[in-house]
């Protein structure tokens, strides 16, 4: 996707989760909904605004190493998770 | 570490989990805990044991590629998660 999308910073987030964990307030008494992203730029941005929605951005490295666990079928794709702060 | 043990069967897991978060019943309301485990072999009997403690097992791949991420200071590392399931 990066490479349709010349000089755009590209952060992979949200991907990973389905929308009925996106959708409601993100913050629950047991924690925070987990939100795994990956990007070579720009990530601060996101982890930032993320933050203020209220999930607990979790940043698993560049769109190559981190993007591949949460492509579909990757090790933590779907993986819906309070984080208990 | 698996270079200290020949014919050992290494898997990864708990290291990235503090004490607190081990020894309680790991099954809440808010779902399971997170256990994230990595090896190249026997990860199949971990998951099948740790399952039955009553963790949620999320199988990373390989000791290096992912036991890297549940190194200390690794991006999982002391991730404490509830599995939402």
């Amino acid at each position: 996707m990066a490479s349709l999308l010349p000089g755009a910073r590209v952060v992979k987030a949200f991907n990973a989760l389905y929308g009925q964990f996106i959708a409601p307030d993100p913050r629950h008494e047991a924690g925070r909904q987990v939100l795994f992203l990956a990007g070579d730029d720009a990530k601060n941005t996101v982890k930032v605004l993320t933050s203020e929605f209220g999930f607990a951005p979790v940043d698993l490295g560049t769109l190559r190493e981190g993007g591949r666990l949460i492509q579909l079928g990757g090790p933590l794709s779907a993986l819906h998770a309070f984080k208990q702060d």
